[in-house]
């Protein structure tokens, strides 16, 4: 729900920045200019060991406004090609099936009103994934190859007697699009099998980034020409994002995944995005901000070299 | 900073509640059918033991979204006069004196803008109301009298070094209205002499209200036709509002300081009011959501009786 | 499911309490010999401001440990009765409306396997006791009368999309029992019209319990001889139970409360019982310790006039 | 250990208050010419549910520091009389019985050095408070009687394998003086029998005292002349203090414990007194406050009637 | 104390998985079968500066619950070797010396009851670890090494009155074993006259390890062919595991600590474990996390070559 | 405000160390042998995301207790040098012009009294660097050069209408020194113009430290033969320190850091430093231990090379 027009005579006051992405005043945030679009979808109904993915959203929008505007390593202002939040969407609390076929309805809707602006979901739990991939398939005539970012695999059939867990969200992909995991470091016996069983899994562990950067060729290469992002902040090592789920140790760190992320959005076409799982702890800002951030650089790799678009 | 407004075709979505008071709709919250206006101040610079004042206005806007529009006491939604929700105002941070010069003069701003919707400030830290009282004043030819509710009598002629001091608020409107303060239960030496020596200046002490009702007699006839309503929620005993930066032991309950004002609403004219000083304790929702009923009952005591203004 | 027995040889040692409620021994919590029962149903799903029921019942179990077992009020152990701790239910993922219906299959499962002895229930959210309440209904053939200890109404036809919301638990209790509710302050325009249409439902607000207490001989009057009992722990003031949804402000007192359910349990039979919504606060352990207790005191008033049974 | 002396020429700077009780100047904490003695004892080595004991006594003196020196029940500055700071007691961790001993014969060189001086200890855990008034009850002639303001009667003749616990606080002191105990509401079976059995206990129960107010005669009647007061801050209801590591519900009020108090001190001779278990919540400053403004009202008490000491 | 058996009648239903490690079931558990046995000693009486390491194996257990039982790595599921949960030991409160020759008295008798089972203790402070290797050392005829994994060389002779403190737990150990400390970052000058005049003990620095890894070979090279393996979890860095006592900067990383483990399990044969000095933070779950998977990748790589044992 | 002495006869028992740093006894601080001298300044008045950097000096103070005073590294005890710790200045509340010119003439004050002493300074907010690096620049003849260890660049004319925020602390000494920044990762435009603008400024940024060590060399060409070293905490990355106002992620490292430290006081003359913007989490002790060894390395480093001045 948009908020109210000002009172007249009362324009030019120092208000405080709005709550979209940045703080960006009405022009910077016009949706008619803007060339990215935020979706806050704080949905919970399935997460396991600590709740609380629902407050991510917020948390994110609020972080952002102390993000400097100006990116050192991109010599720019990104926020330049105007940003747009729209509020949040509230899912159904009918139970996971009715929730995902609402959102996978609800996210065509906004994809079509957002037209050719970049698309990129604020989570809320993982299971949000999956219909937002199944609407972005159904607007491109290639397959699409999810780039997921995370800790583990989401490729159970099924999780606590529900097919849209955020344990299954990957699982619910497969037969729409390739999926190439970065970071994964917690599977089960049975996801062993779904991946040993299937072409259209990609795995980089966790530990092998450790090594050295050859597994940014493999990822790479598995990646088709169009990507899908989700980005599970539980990607991230734990000291640098505690506020999430499950907090798998030896996760990824900051300089590498961004220069990992910089050639993504470079060499393929990211069509469109996701950052889910952040589960804020009270009292502990530093997790929202590192995410918060994470949204921008996504947002300026994407329009680093596509700015003529 | 209003919000952009809403992409084309994106009207009907289940969109999450604004941030306005009580998360109303448009209409709910439209300004020129609203006949009462909230205005944000998250001023913080002087708060002597716990900080965090400055997060209290989101805090209860926040806590806001979960409260029953429907009042059972009064058997209507108060909510029905309509209540617009500003942006907050940013002060400057040169210092108490300049940040409480500029309020008094964007307070009085504001309230011309209002016209004669109620209009009540949300802090923010108690040296705000001083500005908001002096300005007030200007607006009426009455002297108004300044109905404080408070732990402290806010009455030191300056304090660490400054005179716009939460704890000299009051000190700062003596010139300008007379004051009643209920539920007082620490003051200074210093503070006494003043009480002791101005006409100005009626005491209500929090032990006096534990045996009796007869304070609330006391407080009436010392109050004006015309009041200013200015609550610190330190008011309040700290069992109820923890979250303030000094809580002093045996403060108000909830159900005879309702009463009292309810009380104060219909028999007196109530200008203008605030309600300051809360500072959120992270992952304690209990006190927000308290300041935030409060404030409801207010608007809804303020326009119980005089519904046809 | 059951803990393994401990290894040949081992058990004399000073190994620590068990998780059953207050540390009973084997003895003390044998089922064969138990009257009473407690059943935790961590169940949480449509929750609104802030989460966190699932951790409730193992903060009770935790708090209990820490309980004195005699009760100086009745002169006696209540816990000599012998309490049995279930291990948690965990119900299905896949909605409100499945994981409600299951858990009215097995709580009948349940009751049954308990027979004639106590059976409580543990929530979790408020959403548990509407199936808990018909499969009791089911087991009795006079009406039963619900008293329900609550903040809120609950009597919201629908609520967020599902009508197995903890905002609707009553509601769907009404075509099976009567409801009183006690302690109420907080309730829709919508769920006035309900009230209002029925004889069903009895409402006693909290504002009224301040008064005297007449209140208590009109609940009891319109409580059949027949009673099942739920207790939302947001019925209690939130200095007492800050650890909640939607902590209103204004609630039950503790020495007031245990009278009242003293009478309750003396003049009526009550059949089954639950304690729903506490929600911790991580660090903050007296509210878990007062609802530890408050089911204890429940225990204790069950079974202090009908030892005999 | 003392701090060092200012260098030169820096005695005139704005410092912050020193760390004594209330943050008294160098004249007011003056030793030579002080009335009262705090010392900080903060011994923890056997609480049970939650810890935290050792940081009572620095959290009541940093939030002394935001205490008014003015008392409006005393109308006076109670804090003239002077009140020494010692820096606080280390004891041993080879085990309590070597630590008591060893509190025992240092309290006892500090109650000689202080001479008349009231001494009033902050602990650290109750039991602290038995080699105390041994130590008070070899000083005086006469038979002492304790003044236990507690929810529990700590009068287990042992507890988890050692007879210095804080639950047998009391039972080590019966052969030294009389108990009267006020405010209990959580003892065992086994403590009950040493209730009934001994003419040197008196509880008053916590219930009674939500009656009227006949409990303060019958405590006072079994108050011999010389008392000493042990104040267990779990006395008090956990809506005022959580921050204890047994949080009994049903304790005492702010009002009401100081009527009786004030009571104490002006009808007997109180010849010492401390303040035990407040176990700080990080975060949470309330409790805090509660607890040191107590410590000064018991000051001020003591020095009302008897200045001319 | 083992839980009691479920009802009959009720074994199907979907409990929440047993307090057990890992959440394992019955047969999972079973001791018969067991090849690991866990034993939680949640002892605390000494620390220094945040206490609660007494909450420690609770919060391991609580979080091993979410940790998938796969382990990419090993390529297998560690837990079918069968891991065996013992309740809890709670160890006399009279005191360091009383409870120290306690524990090695039952640790003796667990060790027995295990057989050739591998026993992995669970702290509490690290004080526990010398009875245990006491205890181990004389089940061996050769002497043992102790391969400690630590920020502190927890030499002292002893500390605050105590020869049982945690920071003398290795000092006690000398006499029966050699000691190989790694991670080693803040010892006294007392502590480094020990080392250089000891020819038991190597430490490797934690400067050191962050150049390269030759002192993997040095510390391999100093350890004898039976090593018992304590693991101070302030060994590592504090960005992963801040909850502990005194989190020293500059500790160790995930995956170079995993490296050197496994090889340590392949190389050498280690008798027994121990994991200490967790301190779990309220609200804050990844450093639990950490610490239950650490002893998941223990027992994984303890079977992991000699599973024909 | 220094303590009182002991009373007479209680010097011997066993006090808790004193609140100077490092609890170091009366020898150890005395400020006549002393060779460094920490200056307290909790000023707080224009932090922007979260507060709380009034809290920083006594965190600092409270961890440095538990530090080691061996240093490994140096195979010394720094701190026989000699450590005065001051007490706290309290700066005016009147507004950041009247503070800071007040903090350059009590800081001169305060550096003439120390003489050749080390002076330390603890934040507080960044602001407080730039009055004491003004009052170092008129000590010395010399260009001092201001070795900057932060995450912002602080280089803003002014922000938040004030020229005396954190976020201007460099921009205030560029007329007096240059600046050389490490570890830079958040900058705005208008920063970035006046970098490249000016030739007094050099930026290390954070992006670069992860590549290779060449930075170092660069920082150590630009910094002349005078150094002040200003260390704001957000330098380092947030897993080390989130207790900041603004927790950039791809800070610092631990050991790295230390490494260009010793360098820097090995090959430049260091002649004063201040540590700021520490923003205590409530229950989180690792960033303040860190913090506090920091300065403890610092002082270390200072009197390694130069013992003999």
């Amino acid at each position: 729900m948009s908020r109210a027009r000002l009172p007249d005579g009362l324009e030019g006051l120092p208000w405080e920045l709005s709550h979209a992405f940045l703080g960006l005043d009405r022009e910077g945030q016009d949706f008619e200019r803007a060339r990215a679009v935020l979706l806050p979808v704080p949905y919970e109904a399935t997460t396991s060991y600590g709740g609380g993915t629902r407050m991510g959203p917020r948390a994110i929008l609020e972080a952002s406004r102390y993000i400097e505007l100006y990116d050192q390593e991109l010599d720019r202002e990104p926020s330049e090609v105007g940003i747009h939040t729209l509020p949040a969407l509230e899912l159904t609390r009918e139970g996971p099936d009715r929730a995902m076929a609402q959102l996978r309805e609800l996210y065509g809707q906004v994809a079509r009103a957002c037209g050719d602006r970049f698309l990129l979901m604020l989570g809320g739990e993982h299971a949000v994934s999956s219909p937002a991939i199944r609407a972005q398939a159904e607007r491109h005539d290639e397959r699409l190859t999810v780039l997921q970012m995370d800790a583990h695999a989401d490729l159970r059939p099924e999780y606590e007697g529900t097919p849209h867990s955020h344990a299954s969200a990957m699982a619910r992909v497969l037969d729409h699009a390739d999926v190439v995991g970065v970071g994964i470091r917690a599977v089960s016996s049975e996801e062993m099998e779904v991946v040993r069983g299937s072409d259209a899994v990609t795995l980089v562990w966790a530990d092998e980034m450790w090594e050295d950067d050859r597994w940014m060729d493999r990822a790479m290469e598995a990646l088709g020409p169009k990507v899908y992002l989700t980005f599970d902040v539980d990607y991230f090592d734990p000291s640098l994002v505690p506020a999430t789920g499950t907090p798998e140790p030896g996760g990824g760190d900051w300089y590498r995944t961004l220069r990992f992320l910089r050639r993504v959005f470079r060499e393929r076409e990211v069509v469109a995005a996701d950052v889910v799982e952040l589960a804020p702890v009270p009292g502990l800002h530093a997790p929202d901000f590192l995410v918060a951030k994470l949204v921008y650089k996504l947002l300026g790799y994407r329009f680093e070299s596509r700015s003529g678009e």
